[in-house]
């Protein structure tokens, strides 16, 4: 690091000049003192023409030592894992990592035909991915969708269908999102922001939600999934390594994959598994002082991924004022804000919570909030949709956000018609009201069966132990390795859990993520699952890991 | 400078140590050391108790002292202009810059019924969004698109149309398409490099177009438009302002935004305007004589944006040339690669030179190509897609490549299906085919008239010059500007050609972005303007440009 940064001043200082020196010498034959340099062309031709020749010369020379360099370096590649960022190698994201890549090429052997495993089928457990898990999509969500697409297939003015496909509700509202795109498009490029009136949608859906105060259209902004407003965000807010963030520990890693890139300091503060994954103000404390920046942000994940819990209003309150004293920007990542199954659980937003709260909290605590196509009910993870609220944002500050994600030109319009769907869903008295209660609450029952299903199977199994899946998709249980599995882990030079996992996955063909990928309490073993898979499939999968778990206590134990 | 380097390195030396202390403390208390520290507990209780007592009275005196900082700057936003990133403070992007936010209000103001303006619509020539520009979309495409969001209105297997509304043709790919999805579904993830049926038609594709050598689909990763593939291959190429990137001058500012946020130094070498924007050997050996950090990579725009040239065989030949001798990265932006207008002129893609020049190029100069569904015929920058296709690149930072966008989960899918239309259209026999090639024929020639009438409008005016536009979609005239003129502009602390542009808009309605948002030779005025607007809306164009121009002359020469 010293290093590094030496040689970044030493760099950056030389490219600071070179540029400069440059367009001064074409800045001398412009413009303004083209008379000036009429009448010394005479004279100055002469020079001009030494100086062309010696500073070609000497270039030639430069040229040939550099490649020099290059011929001695025949063969080998420009870009190696030597000379490439080194910030992305930092990078880690196990949700995509090595046993999901490994689940899948079984996979694509299963189909090719090969009887080498003990299973005949992968059961995809490792991302929260619904519609892959077979899940339904909504059917008004796509109509309009697909309205938005081709036009031509929707309910004229009259109300009458033309092609009987799209009814009359869903059309009128692709008419409404296709009004406001350039050229009546969706093919055309969006605000960087967003589709007008669909950010106008996104306030009203949450000044319903919250039941509190207004939202200003302008302080929504559409992005390609959560992801894309959360690694904006984060962009927006550090420097290097002397800007500390704090995330929980466990986290969802698309947090350490974006700080570890924009090499920004990681201030872990850690839930409190046993009393259900909880944010324990004495905890925020003892983070905030152990670490050695100041940190700038504090991140949460409510309802919770991985660990699946729901954070109460006397929870929230808590951070929202330790925030506040500690001038934290807040970043609340709500995705799952539809998913909630416990008796007694419900969803809060960071925003409601605050402005409840009233001065000096309200008009001061900084506050971006993320939602997402990808999770709730309607499962739409590929048309990449999501949006961030923000609140209290310095006014300079926000033209640089949106400078910054202009330069990306705009999220997927497809994807953000379907989150007009999403923020704007059908009401009683619509044609399509009754169809989409319908699915949503099917999907969602079916969820909570799941959270119940899984956690109780976990908890049922020696060894094991597993907080109640309150909301989100995903459970996270607590594996009590033996001694000498963790043994035989260290002598093959794998983390114990990841080992699990992949024993788990040759074994059996379930594919979960080891919760080491999503940092844990040292010396704690986890891993995530989600619910998703169908009943059938879930009710396959505990049966298969209760046997797989067995034979690991009994080899080892 | 100097004090970041030393700030960073100071800091990162801390973060360093800070959380491996941390983990340390905690791995204490973990699986292997059990034993050992339960013999330890007894007495290890007094000690912790006291360590725990001393260690929480420090921290809260550590805390206490950071909330007085925080409540010495009570009321300040954590967030500001001075707090957050300095690099995206130092991203400039004038495609959606302030002459266009401008221009946004001036068009809501219109459609809010104001009369203050001389004139009655803004005709947006700032961004190649042809559909915004009333562009149709090809039927085929959104079709297909249609089947794979809507699946119920497509053919059945018996060819029987459904609904009439996807034809059999469409409904076959569209089918093909969610076979290899997640799920049968769009909404579904695909693999973060993309759909796999999709990415083997785009390595045929390539395969087809190029006629030499094979392409494996392992080798081409689809993405969020082509700008997703651009950012993060030169996010994998640079690790600060010791790498140096050549771009041309004038560029497309997505380049020169990427390198300003990553901190790398860019190496501009410039386009010879007189001889149509050429690209000429002996300035990429100025460019890389003149820079004082090795150059890494070198980025080639064809044909052009913003200046419209197509390269020919041989200059595409001599580049790759320089770059072997150079041991430079070749990243070949080809999203026009359908926009070629002028008599005598081809698109000759970097990947089918280079392996047409053999040994010992082929198989060492390192390439990505770029293609997108934003521009050619389709025009659907709404969707965004696009692919990049990666030729000899060092299979363990391939790898880390394939991480770093798993990080970003993957690129829209229904972009994706709109992507396998463009490399895999219908052929001869295809009930669509005609129907197809007659859209397809339309939106080409209209462009190619189009580029022609541009270019002859501004060189019919005094001051103005313009080179042909022999490809993309944009021409970028020389504008030769008073002397008044300028002064003027300086005395108001404005770029000339800012000014000029900001005048257009405001005198005329026209909108498009001056030559200073894309980098231009010190000294010399340009614009570029897209050639999308309907043929009527150019002739307006010609016209209120001309008198405009006219006018300028008029009141400061």
């Amino acid at each position: 690091m010293k290093l590094f940064a030496f040689l970044s001043f030493n760099f950056s200082a030389l490219a600071n000049i070179a540029p400069r020196r440059y367009v001064d010498l074409e800045g001398m034959l412009s413009t303004n003192d083209n008379l000036e340099l009429n009448m010394l062309w005479g004279y100055g031709c002469h020079c001009f023409t030494f100086i062309w020749n010696r500073e070609k010369e000497e270039m030639l020379q430069r040229n040939a030592s550099k490649v020099r360099q290059v011929a001695a370096s025949a063969r080998s590649k420009v870009l190696t894992i030597d000379s490439m960022n080194e910030r992305v190698k930092a990078v880690q994201y196990a949700v995509r990592g090595p046993i999901v890549i490994r689940a899948g090429e079984i996979e694509n052997q299963l189909k090719a035909g090969s009887t080498e495993f003990p299973f005949d089928e992968v059961i995809k457990c490792n991302i929260g991915d619904a519609h892959a898990m077979q899940q339904k999509p909504i059917t008004y969500l796509r109509q309009v969708v697909c309205g938005t697409v081709n036009p031509e297939l929707m309910a004229d003015a009259s109300g009458e269908n033309n092609n009987g496909v799209i009814p009359s509700d869903a059309s009128e509202q692709a008419k409404r999102i296709l009004a406001s795109c350039g050229g009546g498009s969706v093919g055309a490029y969006s605000n960087s922001t967003g589709v007008p009136v669909i950010r106008a949608d996104v306030a009203r859906y949450i000044e319903k939600r919250d039941g509190i105060g207004s939202v200003d259209p302008e302080n929504v902004m559409l992005s390609t999934g959560a992801s894309g407003s959360i690694t904006t965000l984060l962009k927006m807010l550090v420097n290097g390594p002397q800007d500390g963030i704090m995330i929980p520990i466990p986290q969802y890693p698309l947090y350490s994959a974006c700080l570890a890139e924009f090499n920004a300091t990681i201030v872990p503060y850690y839930l409190n598994e046993e009393t259900n994954w909880s944010l324990n103000l004495e905890e925020l404390e003892r983070a905030y002082a152990d670490s050695d920046v100041k940190p700038k942000a504090i991140c949460i994940i409510n309802p919770g991924n991985p660990t699946g819990q729901v954070a109460s209003y006397e929870n929230i309150r808590n951070v929202l004022e330790f925030a506040h004293s500690r001038g934290l920007f807040v970043l609340a990542d709500e995705v799952y804000q539809d998913n909630v199954y416990a008796e007694g659980a419900a969803f809060h937003s960071f925003r409601k919570v605050l402005l409840e709260m009233g001065e000096p909290y309200a008009s001061s605590v900084e506050l971006a909030s993320f939602h997402s196509t990808s999770k709730g009910y309607m499962g739409e993870c590929g048309f990449r949709s999501g949006y961030m609220e923000i609140l209290n944002m310095d006014e300079d500050v926000k033209s640089q956000l949106i400078k910054l994600i202009s330069s990306r030109l705009c999220p997927p319009v497809p994807g953000q018609a379907a989150m007009d769907v999403v923020v704007n869903p059908p009401v009683p008295g619509d044609d399509s009201y009754e169809l989409y209660i319908e699915e949503r609450t099917k999907v969602l029952s079916d969820l909570k069966y799941k959270a119940k299903l899984v956690a109780d199977t976990f908890n049922s199994i020696e060894g094991i132990s597993c907080q109640p899946v309150q909301g989100a998709m995903y459970a996270f249980p607590n594996i009590k390795l033996p001694e000498k599995f963790i043994k035989e882990a260290g002598q093959k030079g794998l983390i114990p859990d990841a080992y699990y996992c992949t024993l788990l996955l040759e074994q059996t063909g379930i594919c979960v993520v080891a919760g080491s990928g999503f940092r844990q309490k040292a010396g704690s073993w986890h891993f995530r699952t989600t619910i998703l898979p169908p009943k059938e499939k879930m009710e396959k999968f505990a049966k298969l890991f209760t046997e797989f778990h067995l034979g690991i206590l009994a080899k080892y134990e």
